[in-house]
């Protein structure tokens, strides 16, 4: 008797330990199925940009990184080296080789990207662009700054430092849909808000701050009595920085700066009184909703490929504004990466 | 020895079980550090509208419990019957007291609601807007239908729809922000591109069938050559069509008409060619992106209840733009409720 008992046991033992790990793994089973949102690991998703080792990608990547580990899915940060679309466009085809779940890209040119970018599309991986746009593209949606917005808060900040009057230049990247977009909200909104202000000058900066220094010094000489020089882009506003310091002595009031972004020299800078403001993106934001938007087509695009093809509405905004900031000094030490 | 065998089974069995149900619980306790996004089903987070039992919202619910279910939250919807500022604010009033884990509302005013939402972000409860803002309050984001940009797509396509000439009217709900950021895109777009067109009247429909049709009605009488009309929402759509319905025989050429919306009366006049195309919302992307937002909110503030005093970037897009679609006959049968 006291045999069967103990076999009893040992089989009801068993049969409880089976059932509670099977329990167990019902819950990772599926990340479909369970509660929460979760992907798997195996995933691996794609950010793609540019000049792959500056500042301002980072925080974008820890948004992405952040996004990756509350769902649960993996990451790769790929890109070109240089401000260039052949290299970028190179860097795509090597990911798309490797069909990823998904890639969020930040366009180096808003037309030369868009043909890769289909190819990705038409391949099934859901492809989101952050920052950087390519308009003409099929990706499913853009997450960046409203850069017309932005510009023309820019301009009212550089109305503020300039009293409202005077002339003012622009240093920009005119070949990239975002700075186009930062100089028009500039443009429109000195011309239709300040009529004592005049823009004078636009040129090209190419994202550089050798180039930008060199712009800047032609601007100060043909027109010394400058009030203002807005850059679009942080490297640029470095540039005319290192322009503007270089001619103190030859002029009597020096431009005030607006810069782009929150790279630790730009805020420095910021700090030190060589630049007077810069704008700050809503840089984390794109790395996280990017990473989240994708999660959601892929899921979409896992249970059934043609989804999209029958003129539904997508599961994700067509357009995500992810937010600006005037930092100054009063603020400044908020913006330093921590 | 049998007899400590068995008591030794027995306490290896029961350790054993105890091992497997910890690690079980374990996966369960803290939702936030969960391998996945997931919450708990005691926080209730709250869809807040006005005129609670119409169509429109019910794609918009759909997005936020679909949201909810992702995430494992729970959902309330709550709102008030009528188009009622002061009806909607005392409902707000009434869920804040019983402190939801967030509220995504849509503001029936712009400006009536604005202290009241303010009351629920300075009590510590995330809120987003979705559908219809309150611009100057506090709520962290927007998720909503670039109106202005709609209403501009409206324009181009009334100028497809007419030949790009003619006298073209609208009827809106005037107190409304998102109705006045249409009257606006249609406004602008008209006169900016379709010097051949003509806006004659904009009328005030208040949201209502009947209130529509008495105003198309006086401006059928007023401008019996009229080319279109713009219904900024589709109540205001069908009375229009009622209007425009009841004046044939008196007028040679009847006017097109754009309504808003896909409900399904207005889905069904489009099938049938009383309203020549109607404007479809991303209203799932609403409801769903405005849950993920308060969540996401929700978890910040929970860490920290003073998380964004300090002039800290939101970890929330400012404005994201759920997008819009042109519905006609060739499409029409992709916006009926499944």
């Amino acid at each position: 008797m006291k045999k069967l008992g103990l076999v009893y046991l040992l089989l009801i033992g068993i049969f409880v330990v089976y059932l509670l790990n099977y329990r167990l793994q019902a819950n990772n089973v599926d990340p479909w199925e369970t509660a929460g949102l979760r992907g798997n690991l195996e995933d691996t998703y794609v950010m793609l940009t540019f000049q792959i080792g500056i500042d301002y990608w980072k925080s974008v990547l820890k948004g992405f990184e952040d996004g990756a580990e509350d769902l649960n899915v993996s990451v790769e940060y790929h890109g070109s080296t240089q401000h260039n679309a052949n290299e970028q466009m190179t860097v795509l085809e090597q990911v798309i080789a490797k069909k990823p779940a998904g890639i969020a890209i930040s366009a180096v040119n808003s037309k030369l990207l868009t043909e890769t970018i289909n190819k990705a599309v038409e391949s099934g991986i859901p492809v989101v662009i952050f920052d950087s746009g390519a308009p003409d593209s099929k990706a499913y949606s853009f997450l960046g700054t409203d850069n017309y917005k932005a510009g023309a808060e820019a301009a009212r900040k550089m109305a503020d430092l300039t009293d409202a009057k005077g002339e003012v230049a622009i240093i920009t990247t005119p070949d990239q849909h975002n700075h186009q977009e930062r100089t028009a909200g500039f443009t429109d909104t000195i011309r239709e808000h300040y009529p004592a202000m005049k823009l004078v000058a636009i040129k090209d900066g190419r994202g550089d701050q050798l180039a930008s220094r060199g712009a800047a010094e032609q601007i100060l000489a043909d027109y010394p009595r400058l009030a203002g020089i807005f850059a679009t882009e942080s490297k640029g506003g470095i540039g005319v920085a290192e322009a503007v310091s270089a001619a103190k002595g030859n002029s009597a009031a020096l431009p005030k700066i607006i810069s782009f972004d929150t790279d630790k020299e730009t805020l420095d800078l910021v700090k030190k009184g060589g630049i007077s403001a810069t704008m700050a993106q809503g840089t984390w934001n794109m790395g996280y909703w990017s990473l989240l938007e994708l999660f959601q087509l892929h899921r979409d695009l896992a249970a059934d490929p043609a989804v999209y093809k029958n003129n539904k509405l997508l599961p994700v905004p067509g357009m995500v504004d992810t937010g600006i900031d005037v930092v100054t000094p009063v603020n400044v030490d908020n913006y330093y990466a921590k």
